[in-house]
């Protein structure tokens, strides 16, 4: 097994190797309220080792100011929409920042770590690949949403050429499973935040589960079929965001110039950017940056429903831990692989939006202390996702990771699994 | 047991003996986007039978659009926003309006009705005796929230002289229970909302169970010890809403001027609003107009939690449905009496919110139609309540009743009970 | 000529003959911010007097914060845009107020007053004058918007049946003019507000003046050359508005539902909402409710431009102070007669926006005290408005008034008078 | 005489000095919409030559969207608050547009320019020089708001070490002046923009105008006599702002820890940024980043008046063009020079905010075509400054020269001098 030194360096340096097609403009930028500067993620990452592990003399005492992110406990912060007017430290200045905290974190990890300090570490490493996946979303909003649509690397895609697998949908039974993760407590447990335990059981109704992702050309029959103008299929909160945003399809959908305003899939030719840039939407592939409204609506079109957590991890807890992650390098959702198993993609591709809303299992306790903050205040007006994406790491996912987004988001990776009741 | 000809007739009349103290101009005010003008109120119901129940020539046509509220199957409407400023037509012509409803229901309600219409006319009912809170709640924000506090009418609130009875908290096993309403298909079944179906299962943990609601004495401690001033007390988006709107306490409840800005607990005397005007407060009394974030916040600082609904309605099975609700006049929770049930104030004298998120039961299906918008569609970003408050119809509140607001709200009359894992 | 104390009980009396129409529900109501509920305009026009000229024990007082403006000097006060949730006190109360005041007066002003009280009570008549145009303004406003349109009062509009009377311009010879009123201090002028002083000499440059108000066929044709789509016919902000609030016309206008979205002057048929309801636009009448934004694209689409102040005034010196105003009871601006003078419609029928900023005049120094606060503290982003409207006072308007609103206004009854430079 | 290529070289290579301090990241940030990124200045002044004098092949299609200003007759544009988003093209590759239209640019210059020409590579460089005062505003802004108040460049600010010179009063007779611009069509005139012209006579009343610029001391008095905490002395717009944005000093005032919130100027110390970073106030320099708003109410304080524009030009028609400008590379106000003129300090150190609401001069005509936008469309709300600043420079600064910015602005080096009437 990989020791805690050779991890610690190995996604420190995954971090870099992901901003490295970008400028230092391209790192400066914030496009929008929800996303940060790449060059704020590289500093806050290390302030994170810093702050929680190091302690002692800091780098430069203006940082646990400008790269606090959300701790109460720590003090002020910089306003969140506020991190892209941060020109200074430079970009170098944050590299340099990121080695003196590596020199530092090495030397400590090279003369051995009390366990609650180890644990710290690995906090730490889980805490940079989750901000490894916002960099990449959040550079693919900023070069997405501008007006060139530039490239963040170049890119080949090739059509499956085949259509998707027939959806199916696979019963379960139901009956009481057990979720959730032991906990630190239970000794020799590998890592898990505090929001997957307390491990405990739950009970399902029968049900049945959907053999694959939605894929886009699925999803595009919903535009066609009127979904964006029809109030009936949607929550009321989400039918306002359509009103209000203008939605007409998923994040990163352009349709072609020939169509009416009102009838978005009437368009032959609809194209999506990647991160590889602009190009045909590819049926086959899954669909990606809906909202929790979106995924919702749909699955109301198709006479479906969204699965709770339970009763994906229920599924999942047998599933071969293994998909388009973040280490296939393809940083997009590809179509289902024919003759996979009954109830496949279960991980990477794309986060899948659950109906689940985001709460404390039953006996949640949150860590002591700042690193309380990190997941239990925000347990109100979220959904659980489940699964990881094509922008998460192999070493970051587990079958019982709960990520949350509000039900409006899009630039996230997120699609959709269908569940049903029994007819 | 009482004929719907009966019924119909004491709900409706009912109503307006509700707004009886209101002047035409009280009637006419939205002091919110919230809330919504008497008057609206009083419309809004009849057209509910109008358009449901009656159908054919309508008294007015154009009521369709003045006073359907969220029905997107009606079609276009009045902007909720915008109801304060229908000064036309009056309340005199609501009035006619009203009796000519009236009498068109009686007539038809004598003539018999089919099953479905039935099913209609109850349903009906259960919507105006929730306008009936509505009214209370909404006239309460605006005479509260006047530069003069005037009253609503006048009241003797006789303090209670003795302290509260002692919280304790009761031991609850767990297991499995069987929670929500049969459904109409079940027959015979008296009337209930579609989101209380389907009756089904759920694993509860073990647990305990606070024995009243908190007083305001005990809500005052939380102040006084700097509630609104510690974040890690709070949700993340509730110390937000802290902070943006200036919350020092409970909405209607008045510092005294002697206090440091910062320090609301230290006067000597907090007085509140109720609809018989402003008084000091009553320590015994259960603390009430506090939003979910509040309610959530006290019980971390009370070293417990809000229950969620499952457990609730474990014990609410048992316990017998009365109470401090609207039939009591009072207007106002009294405080718990001394001597009740293990677990008493299950009904009335206020919400109770729950941890659970308004979520749809496991095979949940809303009704055809437009009133398969009543429910349903709302079913996101909100906590279920439970027990109703002082102003709620004996006929209107059931043990399988979800109540729901969204978490930021104050204005209806919310309190808090409090629920604990085993230590 | 009429004794103060006639005055006094006209103009008061003038004041309820407007609300006359109006229930107590329609009297409560605020439209949007910039509009006072006419309840609101009763109390406040009351308030004025016991105020700066009663003093002594108030009627109520809570009714120094109620109705209190704007007069900082007086102390805090209802914010603006909350003056419709005054539900209480009743209209009943606000009349009891405006008879215990006027009776106050009445004895006062028989008693004999010295001079500078006197000027006080003249002031505060051409105060209520203002008030009452806003009564009509405000009423319009909130009946004008509402969905059904309904009437303030039953109204027959005759058509003039004829073309209007060519436009032409009229040279004027420039050079040194003097304006303005010579002021309180040189003892015996008739009254007028601190802004109309000094009196003072400006010089202009030969230019011509129009004969008559612009037509609402004249804006017509303007609409449908894509006035409103034209940017480069627009001032920067002006376009802002177009853009952001999506005007098409002038406000109360209605276009036929034929025509396409672009092209507003396609339709046949335009109606507008008068106080005596919606009916067809006459070609011939006046177009009014236009802001400054569309009053300076409109002349400079028709080759021309607004007049100054000064322009206006230097013509209007000579003028007979004659026109439709609120006396003649048509509420609405009439067509120009045919055979007027020169240059006619100076006086009535719509406010004249001017290219005038409202700027204080050379010499220019405030009333002393609270009422200073009255004219001069508003002299920024407002354009000057000169001759009065059909909802204007014989009493109140002169030659040198200057009215003054935020170039984005048009609820008020403004319309477009002509000039040119010589070619 | 210069030659107009040695001008242009001159003047584009003054721009780039400009921002030689500056990282591609300072380039790339836009601290507030009013504001914009140092690289957008760069593109779209180049831009500027190479679409309205160059024409032919454009160095990119798509600059045509992306630097086009505000330019209807252009066509659509990047948002102006969306310009810091732009982290593509690189400030490399502006860099090489720059160059490339320079190359272009001289050599057309090279091959002899028609006279129309000639005049629109006139207007090229003075658009070119206001955009140099952007970029040192602009980045002021940027790092004067930064948590860490970084540097533009390095600065020794030697304190004067004496008191000002004393502030007098000096009359100024009043009657018929000619100010103005003769405009373009005189032949043989130099440079002017069109809102200069047409020259015209004006009738000015006697006055008397100060000797120089308000000190930051005196200014200083101003704040403690409670100057930010009385309504009386502000327009009610300006109240506005004061309350709203929480204004108690000038922009870039920081006032010591010690004294009370409300009380700003019983601080012992006050520290202003400046491009070369934070130091004390130095009582004997111009107070400077002062809003209309705030020049209005300390002359209000003062018993003084601001001066109109026609009063300033008359003045400075025959003072010498020479001042504390951007060629002395104080990019600071100095104290005024004792010894001076009467009336002296009327160019650079702070534009002198006027009363003059921005309006055409009589008889004004805008620009033929596309740059007609220049001026024409923005005059409404906003106030004339004259004289220049210390970030202005010496070729593009005119006695007639006529800025303007709306009353709320304070990010621009905006000064006060003060003018009264007779006593």
């Amino acid at each position: 097994m990989e020791g805690l030194a050779t991890r610690y360096a190995r996604v420190r340096r995954q971090t870099e190797t992901l901003v490295e097609p970008l400028s230092a403009e391209d790192c400066q930028v914030q496009s929008m309220p929800d996303a940060s500067p790449a060059k704020w993620h590289l500093a806050h990452t290390s302030w994170f080792f810093e702050t929680f592990v190091l302690g002692g003399q800091p780098f430069d005492p203006s940082f646990r100011f400008l790269y606090n992110s959300y701790y109460e406990a720590i003090g002020e912060r910089q306003p969140r929409a506020a991190r892209g007017l941060l020109s200074r430290p430079s970009l170098d200045e944050v590299r340099r920042y990121r080695r003196s905290v590596d020199d530092r974190m090495l030397e400590r990890l090279g003369a051995g770590l009390d366990a609650s300090t180890e644990a710290l570490v690995v906090l730490g490493l889980a805490h940079e690949e989750q901000h490894q996946e916002l960099i990449l979303t959040d550079i693919k909003h900023l070069l997405g949403t501008h007006p060139l649509r530039p490239l963040y690397r170049r890119d080949e895609h090739a059509e499956s050429g085949r259509g998707a697998a027939p959806l199916t949908f696979v019963p379960q039974p139901g009956g009481i499973v057990t979720i959730g993760h032991p906990g630190p407590e239970r000794g020799g447990q590998p890592f898990a935040f505090d929001n997957e335990s307390p491990r405990h059981q739950v009970l399902l109704q029968p049900h049945a589960l959907a053999s694959r992702l939605v894929t886009a050309g699925e999803y595009l029959a919903f535009v066609r079929d009127g979904g964006y103008r029809r109030p009936e299929l949607w929550l009321s909160d989400g039918w306002g965001h359509v009103r209000a945003e203008g939605w007409r399809g998923p994040l990163y959908w352009q349709f072609g110039e020939g169509e009416g305003a009102g009838d978005a899939g009437d368009a032959a030719a609809v194209s999506i950017y990647t991160l590889g840039g602009e190009r045909p939407l590819d049926p086959a592939e899954p669909v990606v940056h809906v909202s929790y409204y979106e995924a919702d609506a749909y699955s109301r079109w198709a006479g479906a429903r969204l699965p709770s957590e339970a009763e994906w991890e229920a599924v999942a807890a047998s599933a071969p831990l293994s998909g388009n992650l973040l280490g296939s390098g393809a940083l997009h959702p590809r179509a289902a692989p024919l003759g996979g198993p009954a109830v496949g993609q279960l991980f990477g591709d794309a986060w899948e939006w659950t109906s689940s809303a985001y709460s404390p299992y039953p006996g949640f306790r949150p860590a002591a202390g700042a690193l309380g903050e990190y997941n239990g205040k925000f347990m109100c007006n979220q959904y659980v996702l489940r699964g990881g994406s094509c922008a998460t790491s192999r070493t970051h996912i587990r079958r019982t990771y709960r990520n949350f987004f509000q039900p409006e988001k899009r630039w996230q990776f997120t699609g959709i699994r269908l569940a049903r009741d029994p007819q």
